[in-house]
């Protein structure tokens, strides 16, 4: 049994004033100029941006901003942030994302790209390590999905190379969530951010290396929460505890802790990784989904883990029968109004070799399951159950 | 609702080569020189002490060494090495504890102490704040109980006031547990810390705002992990998967994730520490026994949040029905070999009145539960139970 560390130092503050409290994290902390980068402008029309703005100048904090990230955000956008931060007229000192995941990943590439010489791409293609230091980040969150706000990690795409790949930078040192924020958001990207996060509670769970119990209880327990919390939030979308519950569990879901001593999978994400980077239309959740109702009864009925899929089953859905938790999954799925099929996501059984095709070049820079390796006729066959034109 | 925050900043290194790594930690920040802290010569029998030196060696760290802490750790000790720190001659750069909870919470009032003009012992009788600044902490923890490796808390006794008081300094930097160390401590001392983690995790969940179910749910997966530990280490002291597992859910059950978003009580921590303010040869474990074991079912007669008690119950021990589940834990305590009466702490009746006047004492310095406010009468009643001269 090797040593394993654990180790999150951002400071989450979580509440109906805690972007108010931010501006005073930022100046405690010595910085005097930020840069604000922003998604599409949905910060002006829920009132954030002027709360940000607000924070940042009682607390004598000046900001230059970088707007338009967008979903399955763009290495393009992260090299504009970049250029920004590198210009020394501008004296940036710190950049504080406010918006959802995106726009946090395209934040932590900006924070340690402007401390690189190379490209910031680099990292996510394995030729160059993380840098030594990074610019520090603080965040504001409007949707909670990614746990972007509690962890290191960024995933960016570059259409060019048909790429979206993962990398792990470093962690915000403040993160403010107000769960009130999300009272008003579409219930299609509050099932997105659901979908996502018991997706990285269940590639961590299932691991080749399952020997810490208390992890994968704890893993298990924020599953319920979830479910328990999205229960609540489609019955009346502003309850309070309900969303705040919901904002805590998502942010857990994938801040190492559920993690820890496990060894995890995530080829849910590398598959649905390549979903998106075959057609960026389709966003993160929606692909999890589908891929999610596809991979877990195939790998369960190729052998794998089975002691583990029979305590989430009983855990989370309540059955010792692995197969009626798959079916109460999908049913849990439906409730919350997710896509189920590959035609679901606008996609066809013709686009399965293109997909294939990304998901196994992905491998080659290492991004790679040892629960369960794909082999390429592995991820056609899940992608083919998907679309319904294949069995387990 | 409130905005709460959680900041856990300690690096939490876990596993057989974890106090190896430690040096390189302490190299990493820049420390050239440490104090290190110890208790009463364990670590020199277990080998602890000559792989500490190794590592500091190996990183080019100088040391020196206070030795002698004591359980139920004396504000004179903390003098000592608050003086060792303060003189300029010695070059101490930050605080190394080698040892259980005595040991890390004396380091921590160390730490502090040698930043402050006043006595730290200040502190916790309400007369000085926190300092701004403090020297820094690691740890390498040799018995798993206080979870004082991963939380900024600090219990000193001083026996000239008769007072055990509890106080909030900062977290350790590093803090590393190598579980392989405690696969040859005494029972009792194994006993002690299940007894104590267990008491953290329920003084935090039964919570008079208990609005965050998401963390309860953790909170009650971490009880069923430490008895689920405790069996297998009773059946094979040197299961290791059992030993990282328990190490783990004991760290966690104070890390202060597991009552976040929820009030706590801590009634049974505060007559404890009159009774070990009492009589301090009596371990804090073998305190919180007796007083668990007769505090709650005290409670719940009372009305007290009954269905936290009765999600408690099913959760942790199968059953809906909470006076069954006081019954189970009862049983698991005996299977535990804890004490379970005043007595068996060699206490009497007659010791009542005083214990109740520590404990009354304690709240004028603001230590008290707003879950349960203990007038005197419940103090001497729930004694009295414990003492098996009183019934419910």
């Amino acid at each position: 049994m090797s040593t394993i560390s654990f180790h999150n130092p951002t400071k989450y503050l979580l509440g109906p004033s805690s972007i108010e409290q931010l501006g005073g994290e930022i100046k405690k902390c010595g910085f005097k100029k930020v840069l604000i980068v922003l998604g599409g402008g949905s910060a002006k029309t829920n009132g954030v941006y002027d709360r940000v703005k607000k924070t940042l100048s009682e607390n004598g904090i000046e900001s230059e901003e970088l707007w338009g990230v967008q979903p399955n955000p763009l290495i393009s956008k992260v090299r504009e942030g970049v250029a920004m931060c590198k210009d020394p007229s501008k004296h940036i000192e710190a950049v504080l994302a406010v918006g959802g995941g995106s726009t946090i990943d395209s934040c932590k590439a900006i924070c340690a790209g402007t401390k690189m010489e190379k490209d910031v791409w680099e990292c996510y293609i394995g030729k160059s390590p993380r840098p030594e230091v990074s610019l520090p980040l603080f965040t504001v969150l409007t949707i909670s999905a990614t746990a972007s706000e509690f962890n290191g990690g960024s995933v960016i795409s570059n259409p060019e190379e048909h790429a979206k790949l993962p990398f792990y930078f470093y962690f915000p040192i403040a993160s403010a969530i107000d769960p009130t924020v999300q009272f008003h958001l579409p219930w299609r990207q509050v099932m997105c951010g659901a979908v996502d996060s018991m997706s990285h509670l269940m590639e961590t769970y299932f691991s080749r290396d399952a020997s810490n119990y208390t992890t994968r209880q704890i893993n298990l327990a924020i599953q319920r929460s979830i479910i328990k919390s999205m229960e609540r939030i489609k019955a009346n979308k502003e309850d309070l505890e309900a969303r705040t519950n919901f904002c805590w569990a998502v942010s857990l879901a994938l801040n190492t802790l559920p993690e820890f001593g496990l060894s995890g999978d995530w080829n849910v994400h590398y598959i649905e990784h390549s979903i998106s980077a075959f057609n960026d239309k389709i966003a993160h959740g929606e692909g999890l989904a589908v891929v999610s109702l596809s991979y877990y009864p195939y790998i369960y009925a190729k052998g794998i883990c089975p002691e583990q899929f029979e305590e989430w089953a009983e855990t989370v859905y309540g059955t010792k029968d692995v197969k009626a938790a798959f079916a109460k999954m999908r049913e849990l799925y439906t409730f919350w109004e997710t896509p189920k099929t590959l035609q679901d996501l606008k996609l066809v059984p013709e686009n399965i070799d293109a997909i294939v095709k990304i998901e196994q070049d992905q491998q080659k820079v290492g991004v790679k399951s040892d629960l369960f390796p794909l082999k390429e006729e592995d991820t056609r066959k899940i992608l083919q159950i998907a679309a319904g034109v294949a069995t387990l």
